[in-house]
């Protein structure tokens, strides 16, 4: 199959794509380095050693004996959009180009304009060239577990059937995200909707949960890194505690601490979505599932954190609380469904706490990067004070 | 109070202007001249006589000794709404400066672009600006009763209180809309929510129903028309059925007509604003209620008009049933709730039925205007044909 993966410098973006070509496929690439670009500009980077995308290429082709197609460019622009759907027709389409930050969508009203207007315009232009262009192929787009917020009832996937007064009726599961990142997942979703029921695009919407891991198989065996980053506004909280740790800094847990969240491995991310790319939903289908492994408190990472941490680093890790940045709710129930993805085949290949280990010897490696980024390791971006015009 | 227009120049948003100067409230306007530009793109234009916005001005400042302050300008430009939030500190906003067709969100990818970056640029910019500088002001936001869509279960003010695997939660009611247009409203009201969420935002959120008629008191009374649009794009079906029964045109029924809607009179709209407006949600609150009096489908709709046309006109107004270039349901449940504008004390000013013989009067008297633009009106927007890079 030949697959187009709109962000292959990112995160995921690039294990996918090792992944793919190993088992066989065609694949085609697109980006703008808008994550490399931005991550400087908080004076931060990956702390993974990563190379540009040639050599990247290169190193792909020389492993697995076929050369990735690349496209450089802004998906945001129609005319972009139109030019390489038309040149590739592609069978499935992996959307992953969008700004996936939370805090950097809060810094300010400039950062939430670009959060939102570039996330919808990408998608938008996307199911247009669709429509098109390929009216049955795949698109297998990434949203995000953090659409649903943290309601006071069972999260299903996707949709649920639901009695009011006396009526029944399956309905997309109300909405509550947390951030304008999060925000502009959700507005993708509601669009992906329509544009399924109006054209009738084939279209597998991912909830996804929070990624960990600095690697994968194809990733060890080629040594071509992925990004991993750190800092406050590009790295998760697990990132952020494990160079904490390894720095000897104390691990800050925002808030209570008490806030959960579905997780699950780069490795068990990249097979899951092999599974959905493997198994697509009929034509017409919109399908939406919630991928993810477990889910975690703040609190449980943290510990985790200290425990693997003070084993391998050797010395004591202390935990401190901050004041949480975010506007969330600090405890509340959180009990999201994931059956969907185990039915298709998906066996986790490992766990967080497992995973860990390897996380923090990586984070040690590169600690050289670590400490040159580690001023941008505590919270600067707080939802409140979210800057106006200035 | 000092009120904020925006869309001051629109269907509502002039005769809202006049009820507030009536009732001695310091009125400010704000608006591109957006509609009027569009409307004529696609060969059509109010049938009612409207006069530029000097001329509103003058004849509103001799009828009620107020003179209207105005900036023209796009709200999706953050400087210039910040420019005018700076300078006039209003107590409230209203904000109709949305692109407002379903059709016109739906001829093309421009279109729809237009549309969901438009209307949701302008909103995050105004709850910026209203953060920055006038936190505690009241916004009151026009969404659509088209957000819902047509579930199969009762349709309640904004947030409904549901039972779900044997627990409890009060969320908001799930959206399903049927054009980027609605769309573009329900992502605008997401983001509302949000706004509330985080800096606690005093908004109300008004689903409206589709509003009927050519006139209000103060219309009468100062003779300064507000536009009426009756083309495919622009024009409401009611509008539509009432320009064909007058130009002796079959009354065109989209599908099988059995679409249902919510409806009320602009008089009634004007009173629900005031109302909404003089009775401001509580600091912090995010308040939404159902703004329409009854609701009826597409068949009764024709029914009526053809009864009230062949009356008023003296001659046989025949209903044809045509090709359907929407994408709805044409036959489904709809119960929506609309308590709330009640107990805020909203009496329906009249009906449907009656309201309808001084629109085929109006239209009837502005007919010259009705002939120049009767190609528009029939369809031409098919929304599975939405164009895309052309």
């Amino acid at each position: 199959m030949k697959v187009v993966i709109l962000g292959i410098d990112g995160y995921i973006g690039w294990p996918l794509a090792l992944r793919l070509l190993k088992e066989g496929h065609d694949v085609v690439g697109v980006d703008s380095f808008y994550t490399r670009a931005r991550v400087s500009e908080v004076g931060s980077g990956s702390i993974t050693p990563i190379k540009d995308m040639k050599d990247r290429i290169k190193d792909a082709s020389k492993f697995y004996g076929k050369t990735i197609g690349f496209y450089e460019g802004d998906i945001n622009d129609p005319d972009f959009v139109y030019m390489f759907m038309e040149r590739e027709k592609p069978d499935a389409i992996v959307h992953l180009a969008e700004q996936r930050s939370a805090p950097y969508s809060m810094i300010g009203l400039k950062q939430a304009r670009e959060t939102l207007i570039q996330n919808m315009g990408g998608t938008i232009n996307l199911v247009y060239a669709m429509k098109d262009i390929v009216p049955k192929a795949h698109l297998l787009k990434l949203g995000t577990m953090g659409e649903y917020g943290t309601p006071n009832i069972d999260i299903p996937e996707g949709f649920f059937e639901i009695e009011y007064r006396g009526r029944k009726d399956t309905l997309p599961f109300p909405k509550f995200a947390g951030s304008w990142y999060h925000w502009s997942k959700v507005h993708d979703t509601n669009n992906l909707m329509f544009a399924n029921r109006v054209w009738g695009l084939r279209i597998t919407d991912v909830m996804q949960g929070v990624v960990y891991g600095t690697g994968t198989k194809e990733i060890k065996e080629t040594e071509s890194y992925t990004r991993f980053d750190i800092d406050e506004v590009w790295g998760t909280a697990l990132n952020r505690f494990c160079v904490q740790a390894v720095l000897g800094m104390p691990v800050t847990a925002y808030g209570k601490g008490e806030q959960r969240r579905g997780f699950l491995s780069l490795e068990d991310s990249i097979s899951c979505l092999m599974l959905g790319l493997n198994k697509p939903p009929e034509i017409g289908e919109y399908r939406v599932y919630n991928q993810f492994d477990e889910h975690y408190s703040i609190n449980e990472l943290a510990a985790y954190v200290k425990e693997n941490g003070e084993k391998i680093l050797g010395r004591e890790v202390e935990i401190k609380h901050v004041e949480n940045p975010r506007v969330e709710k600090d405890q509340h129930y959180y009990n999201p469904e994931h059956k969907k993805l185990k039915e298709l085949g998906y066996k986790p290949s490992g766990n967080l706490r497992a995973e860990l280990e390897k996380i923090i010897e990586d984070v040690n490696r590169f600690r050289e990067n670590a400490i040159r980024f580690k001023d941008a390791v505590m919270p600067r971006t707080y939802w409140k004070e979210s800057r106006g015009l200035k």
